[in-house]
Order: C-alpha cells, then structure tokens, then sequence
C-alpha cells in the first residue's frame, strides 16, 4: 500500500465510495444526498491542507484522507483530519495507515495538536482505531448524531498531542 | 437595550470593536490581523442563518451574535452561536441578553442543543456566563489557545441541550 497526494484524476476513484459512506448516514456528519460538485469540494483540499489517497500495487484507490487546520488565529496550532476507507477493502489497515500518515504530515507542518471533531460513538471500529494511534475522547456531544438505526447517540471530540 | 436582525447598515458600528476584540488575540480564534472583508463574510450570516445587533435606546450597538447550524447532516440538529461584546459596554448584561437570544432562536428554529466549539478557559467571564445559562463544559482541547500573556491555554467545548 501506497498513500500519494491526491489529484484530480484520483476524484473519480474516491466519489463512489465516498458517496456510499456518506449516503448510509452511519459516520459522517454530511448531508446524506451530497452532491458530487460539493462534496469534490469539500474533500479535495489544496495546499497548505492536504488530501490524499492510499492505493494498493495496481494503483487502486483503498481510501482517502484530508487534513487541514481545525481553527484559525491563537488556535491554528490544531489540526483536523477526516478518512474514508473503501467497504470493500475495510480490515486491511487502510484506516491505519491513513491515520499514521496524518500525524506524521501534522508534526511535519508544525501543528501541535490533532482533534477530531465528530467521531460517531458507534462507530467502533474508527474509535478503537484512533484510540491505538493515541487519541483520547476529551468530551462527547449527547445526542450529537442521529444514527438511522440506532437514534440519537453521541458524537465524540478526540484529540492526540503531536 | 434591544436586539434586532442585523443589516448591512450596521456593520459600520460592529466592526471597530470586533477589531479590536479579534486583534486582542485573547478570546478568539480568528486571525488576530483580520482584514475586515474576511470579517464582514464570516460576521454577517444569512438566513437560515442569523446575525444580530443588541442596541440601547439611542440605537447605539452594543454588541452582536451570530447563530449558525454547526454541523450537517445527521448531525445538523446542533447550532452553535458566536459573540462579541463592544468592551467599552461590558458588564451591562448585554452578554446575557445575546444569549438568551440566541438560545430562544435555536429551540424556534428546531435545533435539538447548542454548541460552542472553542470557549478561551481563561475567558472566565464568558465561561461563567455560559454556565448560567445552563451549558456545561463537555471537554477541554488541552494548550487549545495560544493567549498572548498566559502562553497555551485550554479550549472549551461547551453545550446545552434545548
């Protein structure tokens, strides 16, 4: 598995994944029916934030990652990341080395601090994940997230010192 | 003192003390040398959202708030509202009657909670205001908030159910 900087010509490869994700309404904090020109925007991010793509030997995308700045001003030191990894090659350790590649480019860009904003509590698997890449849950919004099966149920913040 | 919709007539009056607010670097996290048409787009919200004014009897602004959904989606029962205070009106209660607003216009709009993303800790009049108004504190993004005299301080994420 590769992880190269994300182009253009990657957007194609990402959308219908990405797509998939959003629109099962299960993790992300995206309107379910995105469409494709908002969501190309708000995925594909431009210097100094980054999007990237992890592809396996024949150069098919597994999954994605975008990182940028969490806040401006007196607090531009936090970054922010958001991954999407593609169902059908979920358990391979994209997520994981999605995750690894994002603090390395956050301590490489001089952020002090990594947070996630929404981590949905019942996404399990994305928080055990970034519990083993040493993320801690620092508070969890009640009722954050309306899950389509299981209701309302809470959005953590996670956040790792770099 | 009363609270209007704000237009843009009345950014005259807003800007010069969310300058000086913003360049203090104390209780933000906008840049601290803002320029103010960046200002203007991120102060001055449209309807869904909204963007007030509170005024005294001679229509002199005292202060403003804006109110915003703060996520999408399956997440987008959640506002969150942001304040500034012209300092020379402090402690007129003008705070509180922004927030009482704003509160009052998230349960009307349907929001389900109210969160603010990045309280200053050391903003202990803001945090104890909020508290009063029935926010808890739900986490601390620590050395969140670089203050320019106490050094890296934490960020608050508040919230209160509606």
């Amino acid at each position: 598995m590769q992880i190269n900087v994300a182009t253009a010509d990657d957007w194609p490869a990402i959308w219908p994944f990405l797509r998939e994700i959003v629109a099962a309404g299960e993790t992300y904090t995206y309107p379910r029916d995105l469409s494709e020109d908002l969501a190309r925007e708000m995925w594909m991010l431009a210097p100094p934030s980054r999007t990237v793509v992890a592809v396996d030997e024949a150069g098919t995308v597994l999954g994605t990652a975008k990182m940028n700045p969490n806040h401006m001003g007196p607090a531009a030191h936090i970054a922010s990341a958001s991954f999407m990894v593609d169902p059908r090659f979920s358990g391979r350790g994209v997520g994981r080395a999605l995750g690894t590649y994002v603090l390395d480019w956050a301590r490489a860009e001089g952020f002090r601090a990594m947070q996630f904003n929404a981590v949905v509590e019942t996404n399990t698997r994305a928080v055990a994940l970034w519990k083993s890449l040493g993320f801690t849950v620092i508070g969890t919004l009640p009722e954050g997230f309306q899950h389509p099966t299981k209701g309302f149920v809470g959005l953590h913040i996670m956040h790792r010192a770099l």
